[in-house]
């Protein structure tokens, strides 16, 4: 299923004189307003592969219907998000669950929707059907040599799977760790995924990046052995500079400042990306800004700031992914909320009047700098945002014509009510 | 010192322009602009006494100068900040730390500012010089009768110097808990406070509310007598009718789900009031709205939805306080933005089209229901708010007005840079 | 398989002597251990038929193998337990997972291992095949009347089978909820639930209780319906008399004071029952006291104090059950481990004393209390315990038996190494 | 007041035969009971200078009486507690708080008492009469040199005075952090902490410490410029060999792994000091062990642990202070009981089987892994502590004798009722 042109255009056209007002009245208010409409047309955010089919808990999952049934129809999902928003020219492959059998073929394929290769995902964190060794008790981190080994060998794997896609990073995320106390010995455990990683990382194409992804909790309930910002940090520190820190929203403990995190990885040249997600109480893989809009703000804040101290192109020098997993939403439809409330929230902190704010901080002038960032988040940037998506020949209002269009329906009707994609 | 009259127009006048565009802009686009403007007029927010001077820390406090030295002085601010917003028409005053003298000449200087008498306030969480029992182990939770007696009266004491004034509202915050496995009867302090709250019960006028206020931790660190809305629907409800819970914003365990809280007390007819502020980690009594706008927004979005359907007056049928502290800020710059977030946020959720999410909710359809939502957060109120305060008289931006005028500085100029504040 | 009795006699022959010098030592100390062993002896804990195979997370399950295949292979394993440690004498069975197609033989069969049937568990957070309406929005607070409809009948065929099995209590423990906000109507969907509640209770035998279980997040992660304790309570006081409040250690928001819950709820007569796990973080389902053992402690220095206080049966009047996965252990050695940690920790309980505690809980004095709450808990009770095991037939070190004969390793042979118990 | 030695010895010779009885029995349970006495009498947990006077917290303060007026006083204080138990052979100041008139004096008052002197603790935190520069908008964070300057300076001086002391290390806790976002640059508020570190550090004589303090929140509620290890460590590394991160126990967001952060500083070679306390919401500097025993022993594992790894003195090479603060108890008393769990813990960690620790978890054996921990933290060690103080001529029960010599009374008689120590 694809949206052809001229549904675009016709929808745009329905909609153009209040989108007018509406840009008008905003773009009056702003001072550059072609620049920031040009950053937000060069935009990214990468979809996971596994984020197209509904998500599910330990619980049970409730499968909505005309989920993507192999690679080739992943690509034609996320070909159809980007159509609509032009914001999504990138997909984050798994492996095991997206192995291309043609990677040309399957390359090609992305390039007709205009799609990209964002960061390749290893998976050590279940075992698969005739996998030798278990990750029952870890993948990296494990006693025993053999499972070492194994897990070593599927991130290069997927390194090479990578290598032919064109994707030039790699996303470690190891759900390492321990359920009980005395089960491991953490200083051990710490220097065999070092020592994992540094065999993973002489793998890894001179061009190519690293992520070590941190979480604190979940799937193991005592200890992670890549369990927070500070413990990525010491792994990328010992690897070398192609090795960074990935920041995924929802992995951290309550009540962290995720901001100030980010800040400082930057300010240590070792902040290498993001999954956006929201959560209230732990990786709840949440719509993005579904619940924490004001904190997503904040962090978009600090990754401008940060980026620009560091001369970085903001749509190039980090990898932006989503991932969110959603039990009760149509997927398609719950990753254009989560793009429009990342372009929405990026508007805003390049509105955001820096020298002031500057000003304000050197004045400590606490009742200032908040004014400065509180009004520029309550500053309406939804027009903003329409009008990059209607000079890149998006909708200017995706989700509505995903539903006018009944997509859900011609997918549902091509390919089951019953077709579960692979994914958690 | 005061605003006069002339010197708030001038201010208006000289931002009316801009404010009639961006004014009209957002009317545009509402359908019932005039009665949410009415309804904004009406909104009034009470003061606490306590507020008006810098708040502290268990680490120090840092006086910003010119605070009230007298309940007269700390009349005057609530009266300029009333001036300046015409939103804080209320205050709330705290025993002993604002025994009126004369409640008499009080009560008309308040009437001069326009300011009416909010929910009285009680303490038994210090020691004041000359008590004859120390509430060091809580004190209607107390295992010693006397001290149980003392806390009683001190109540009762409170409430006829509210009936003085014209208050109808008894706040009953209690600090009593434990700070370790042992020392406390959970069952024995229950009883005992509930035998005292009965007795204070019983000395309320025929018209009066009491307001039993939960706290999860702080000052007592292992457990409280009164710790989470729990707790205190079972007193309210033992209590009887005119007994209420009343919710602070900062007294909650990590990640609750406040707005949920607040639905169900209002279901129960048992919801009393509110103190607003906000917070990242506990009792932090940041200002309204600049940690989770988007959690205010919701509560509020429960607020009005659960008054419409009990048809109760937004105005006039709850308790709306602040109740924030402030190390870094000049307190009443803070009340100036604490009231301004109530007042945005407020709007924001009379914009609900709740005829709209109703129909999403029968639907299961979450996707929608989120729209909804979001779109209203989305939606710029700054100029909806302003225009209620300007044709109430008050000033545009008065936090801008509160600058120009130097108010700050003449306060210090007239009592004095050292000046503390009774409060925390 | 079965441990024959005069394994356990051989085993305890080994052990004795050691045995008898750490039994003589804690009984020198201890005014009356007898009676203290007659309780041990008499409190049984339930065992969950859905404990009996590997849990798993989201992120996925390693099974260990000779998981039982039928609900007789998981009575059996139940009896194995029991012969062991003489302390799991019951067994709660969870429909769908554990429809009895001969409820008479079951029930004899379980008879045979001394096994009685403890609260029967309903399911209503997954979708079963065949079923005719999805839960996905929720059960008992869905806004489709047939949906509700048929998560009451399911209900009342649950108590169906239990009255079957000579059960009489029904765990009603809903996921019900919202991931979102503005997915919900919260006081629609109380009013829906507890609607829904109440003609289950209807349904009740009039011996029977209903235990409604709260938690606090997931599988939602916006709101639960049944969310803490306040609401539960709500619920279970409107229900009626036999309506209960059921406590597990895992459903709380982070540093929940839950012995102060406890001991209220057995002060208003609504604590019903309990389900033993432990968390760091969530609901993790750890063994008991593998985390936070003091807590368990002050737990059951509540649950005694508050039971004796009302004059109930420790034994009989409060449902108790484990409720715990585990990913990375022998479900068995977990369950033994379990049961070990509540049966020391109850036994601590019964050690304080209770006419010095109050003595200095009357005396204000927080040092001697603690003194007396931790003396209490750094007293080695597993001699006391064992001994309560020897005198009821069971095993002086259950899990070293289990080990020595090669449980696991049977159960496998027997069984298959691939075999999956139903249940998360 | 002075506890003479005849006393301590009839103390125990009252006790000594049932301690006999209970050492009797635990000296036969343990292979190498001499080695452990002999370490458990080598350690020694340095005393604060400010846990001598009742703590308060905002809400205020309910001091005792008896409470030491000068530092003099103070030490005669710690003496006091070194001779009841022989564990608390070291005090730490606080400058301005403790400044020494007359160090030489000071110092040899000390000796008398067997005392020597650990880490200096500086403060700018809070502004002293007289002072300069406000740290209302933090210290070495300042954006204003000059602020910086007088920190830098003030550290300095604290060093200065510690060198004539006798002691060796550098505690820095800076509050350093702000309340809103938008008030700091996280990035400038780093560098300038760094820069300001630096110069201390380039003031340290050759054989000191400096140890950087980490918290998360308090006083500083949306960001704290040292807020959790990771920062600590970047600051520490980038300082040189001289500089450690310190961890205080109550400084960490909900459900931290503290024992991880502990293993992975010693891997580091960075951990340089503990602040003992406990605490269930936030930095509630609760008596050590109160709360939460069984994580204090997983931590002192993991201090074993790696201090044997690297071969390091346990009673030498880390800095062990309480840092507790208490409103409801006698503050010596809650010291007693401090060290006392402290010293009991240790004990269970030196108890630990390693050898068997370390088979389970080469064996990926989570069951005996737990098993072996949890057995030895059910063993009973008091007897162990006890006979320890008894061979170094402490009491055998320190607070029974200090509660039967009626000490709090006798400073009361001496000091007066009214009387507040410097400190919180």
């Amino acid at each position: 299923m694809q949206i052809e042109k001229y549904k675009i255009d016709e929808h745009n056209q329905s909609m153009l004189k209040e989108h007018r007002r509406r840009f008008d009245f905003i773009a009056a208010g702003v001072s550059d307003a072609e620049a920031i409409l040009k950053k937000l047309i060069d935009f990214q955010v990468a979809i996971p592969s596994w984020a197209l089919g509904t998500g599910g808990t330990r619980f049970g999952r409730f499968s909505g219907g005309g989920e993507p049934r192999s690679l080739e129809e992943k690509i034609e999902d996320v070909g159809l998000l980007h159509a609509l928003n032009r914001s999504s020219g990138a997909i984050s492959l798994h492996i095991p669950w997206d192995i291309p059998g043609n990677p040309a073929a399957i390359k090609a394929l992305a390039a007709q929707f205009g799609l990209r290769f964002d960061a390749m995902n290893s998976n050590t964190f279940q075992d698969q059907p005739g996998q030798q060794y278990t990750y029952k008790y870890g993948s990296l981190q494990n006693v025993k040599k053999e499972v070492r080994r194994q897990a070593i060998d599927h991130n290069i794997e997927v390194i090479n799977y990578g290598k032919q896609l064109g994707s030039d990073s790699l996303t470690v995320w190891l759900s390492d760790g321990s359920c009980f106390p005395g089960q491991l010995n953490f200083r051990q455990a710490f220097q065999h995924t070092l020592e994992g990683l540094q065999e993973i990382y002489a793998a890894l194409p001179g061009n190519w990046k690293m992520f070590v992804e941190y979480k604190a909790f979940e799937p193991n309930f005592y200890s992670m052995t890549v369990g927070d910002w500070g413990q990525s940090l010491l792994y990328a520190s010992k690897l070398g500079p192609k090795a960074y820190t990935l920041v995924d929203l929802g992995h951290h403990l309550p009540n962290a400042n995720i901001e100030q995190i980010v800040a400082l990885l930057l300010m240590e040249g070792k902040l290498g990306g993001f999954h956006f997600n929201d959560s209230k109480y732990g990786d709840d893989d949440l719509t993005v800004g579904s619940i924490k809009p004001y904190q997503l703000f904040l962090i978009f804040n600090e990754l401008v700031e940060g980026m620009d101290a560091r001369g970085m192109d903001h749509a190039r020098d980090l990898g932006w992914m989503i991932d969110a997993s959603h039990n009760v939403k149509d997927p398609l439809e719950d990753l254009l909320q989560s793009v429009e409330a990342i372009m929405l929230t990026y508007a805003q902190a390049l509105l955001i009047d820096r020298k002031k704010l500057v000003a304000t901080q050197l004045a400590n002038d606490a009742v200032a700098a908040q004014e400065i960032l509180q009004n520029t988040f309550r500053t309406d940037t939804r027009a903003l945002v329409a009008e990059a998506r209607l000079r890149a020949g998006a909708a200017l209002d995706p989700l509505a014509l995903y539903r006018n269009e009944r997509v859900r329906e011609h997918l549902v009707k091509e390919r089951g009510a019953g077709t579960v994609a692979t994914g958690l």
